[in-house]
């Protein structure tokens, strides 16, 4: 195919035509299906089947003969510590362990800060009257909605291939003292599937930062979500770059096993220097008499050590790998060479994010839903729900069937070709 | 035996004489016993052996065929919060379901007042410059160590047999609007073991507050924790109350099966009105994709219905019920009719609340711990813990073994004879 931007009116015209006839043979397949829930499929939580025995009335206790079935050991097992050391590459005594929600660590931290302030804060975030935070876009909706929730100004800042746009933050960061902290999707990030150079960690760690208590809140969802099980991807020790830049307070990093064993019952934890996780433990134990160590116990045994965890991994990766091959294929043979539209194909992760001509993603979801496909509402990846340029979707193939997938994708592509030749014809 | 104050000096050098012969004998058992700890025992926590194998492989599905493996559900699953209605007496639809720890939802609730306020609230409670809280004492240590820490002036008001002293609440609420809360534990008070009357209740719905946005916190850890299956007692339901005498929004209630089930791996709810729970429920969608329901599936199967509640309750009080009732007979062997203690022998719940003579249970504690008694550290029951008459120890009989209780006991009598011995003599 050629650019569209090429095409006379005419091929414009016979080619909408076409269009119009596809999208209208998948109307009539009256179709039902969700491609917006980035979730994992009932195949995929059936890898851990065997969890559910390994805790039973025979054996409670913890290495230490410590029972979990009881009260205590507010900031986790110290086997389940070791078990995220291995999956974060954090130090074990740098890692505190929560219940089944990263995300609700990431807002309990918060609360924190606007409650307490940081270390080096003069005064709590909440009495701050401006308040401002980075973003790196697309990203993750349900960051956004917590610091929009918490009244924080939120600056969008572009992803590129290596990692949010490092010119644009450090010249931000330098120069704003109501700029008090960052998301970070470090490794496949949400949604593009990128992941953090080192080059990029290393200024994330070493950057000035006007505002002495800034914080960077690194969730690292993905520390193990590898698509191809030979080419495992990594990032560099953000804690330890950050003691070695000379900010050894700046980083919350967070992981959990949502996407290892269960979704709605995994285990999280948060990570950081000794000074703050000093300061975490002290309110962990003023608000629960402990967590539920018996899921801790659940995942130390059905994850003892790291053939486990790549044995858990690598079958994730064989049902995802056709789901997402198969977008990335049809995105291919549908949308390349015709300039209007770009992607990544990811190497893991749990999204894809697909960009098209500015000013037409919310109607391509529009089209798409009335041909019975859903897509995540365009926009949701920034921002307030704002892509100021229209351009942006993200895909979600881990939970539907891969027929579905298949089908879904040919319908947003023949969706989005419609919406962008319709465009050319205005 | 006579009032120890009417005794003449000899007598009181023969007994002190006595007593220290006695405690002389105690020192020299080598004793190590911790009399401390308000948890279940082992042998409360096997009750639950049947838990485990309830979710398993073969049915992760709640009643409306939700996959409780995955994301989902933020305030919990239905049949999840009618057992809850089942042991609180609230309609389901006005409950939250939360992970492991009723605390943990106490503190996030008073997070939020910090952060957001409450309805009627002007201002965030943060940014209050004075802000206070009645604390009924005797009381639990950790509400207060919340209250203390989030910076509130905690008031003590005296518990007494039927609840915390109204007239002296009232009296306070009604002049005071920098008063924003209180601490309630309505059924089996810890430490005391007291119920609140229906009139308390009916006066706690009823008074006025001159802080328009003044909250209770309603915690019934202890709802269903009867020790005489055939006198069972309840409260009233305080969130109807509440709406019979016009303020809705008052109280936030609280309970968990922490002490149903295990300790480390219950469930908790958050229950209130309408208005209040729609709020809350729209916080904790942004704060996580849902709690751990399998748990709450191992649960609700656990607990059907209330046959099967009463028959785990009946089991947990034929294990508490002798050590409970060998506490009150030592004590009542060892120190009814001096005039130096007075307790009140609870109906269900946790703890025994000992009143000695003004000066002495700092001394008493330390004494005790000398011959190898670990007892509550003295004032841990009053805010700061500061027991302004250094008289009450608060005594924890679930978790040791019944032999243990029996020993520790005695030798707690004789510290607390001694002591006023040599107070009188002093």
């Amino acid at each position: 195919m050629n650019l569209l931007s090429n095409e006379d009116r005419t091929s414009l015209v016979r080619l909408r035509d076409e269009l119009s006839k596809r999208y209208d043979e998948y109307c009539s397949m009256n179709l039902s299906l969700d491609m917006t829930r980035g979730k994992p499929s009932a195949e995929q939580l059936d890898i851990a089947n065997d969890i559910y025995g390994l805790v039973n009335a025979s054996d409670t206790f913890s290495e230490d003969r410590f029972d979990c079935r009881n009260y205590g050991v507010p900031t986790g097992l110290p086997e389940c510590k070791r078990m995220f050391s291995m999956i974060t590459g954090f130090d074990p005594s740098l890692i505190v362990i929560g219940n089944n929600s990263s995300l609700s660590m990431m807002y309990d931290t918060l609360m924190r800060s606007m409650v307490f302030g940081e270390i080096e804060s003069d005064r709590p975030w909440s009495v701050e009257n401006v308040r401002k935070w980075i973003c790196p876009v697309p990203g993750y909706d349900r960051h956004f909605a917590i610091t929009q929730n918490l009244g924080f100004e939120m600056i969008p800042v572009p992803m590129k291939k290596d990692g949010p746009d490092m010119d644009i933050v450090e010249k931000l960061l330098a120069s704003d003292p109501t700029i008090k902290g960052m998301w970070c999707v470090p490794l496949y990030s949400n949604p593009d599937g990128y992941i953090y150079s080192e080059t990029v960690c290393i200024r994330i760690a070493s950057m000035k930062a006007a505002a002495k208590d800034f914080r960077v809140f690194w969730d690292n969802s993905y520390a193990v979500h590898n698509l191809y099980p030979d080419h495992r991807q990594s990032i560099p020790n953000i804690l330890s770059l950050c003691r070695e830049y000379g900010y050894p307070n700046r980083v919350y990093a967070f992981s959990s096993t949502s996407k290892i064993t269960f979704a709605g019952s995994g285990i999280a934890c948060l990570a950081s220097n000794e000074q703050n996780i000093t300061r975490v433990s002290k309110q962990l134990s003023l608000r629960t008499i402990g967590p539920d160590k018996l899921n801790q116990l659940r995942h130390v045994r059905y994850i003892p050590n790291l053939d486990a965890l790549h044995a858990i991994m690598d079958q994730h990766a064989n049902i995802l790998r056709p789901k997402f091959e198969a977008v990335d294929s049809i995105l291919s043979e549908e949308l390349s060479g015709l300039g209007i539209a770009n992607w990544h194909k990811p190497l893991g992760g749990y999204f894809f994010s697909l960009f098209l001509p500015t000013g037409t993603a919310k109607a391509v979801v529009e089209t798409a839903k009335k041909a019975g496909v859903l897509l995540t509402p365009a926009g949701a990846t920034f921002p307030y729900g704002i892509d100021p340029n229209d351009s942006n979707i993200r895909i979600a193939p881990s939970f539907p069937p891969l027929t579905d997938i298949v089908t879904a994708t040919k319908v947003l592509c023949v969706c989005a070709k419609l919406i962008a030749v319709e465009q050319l014809l205005v």
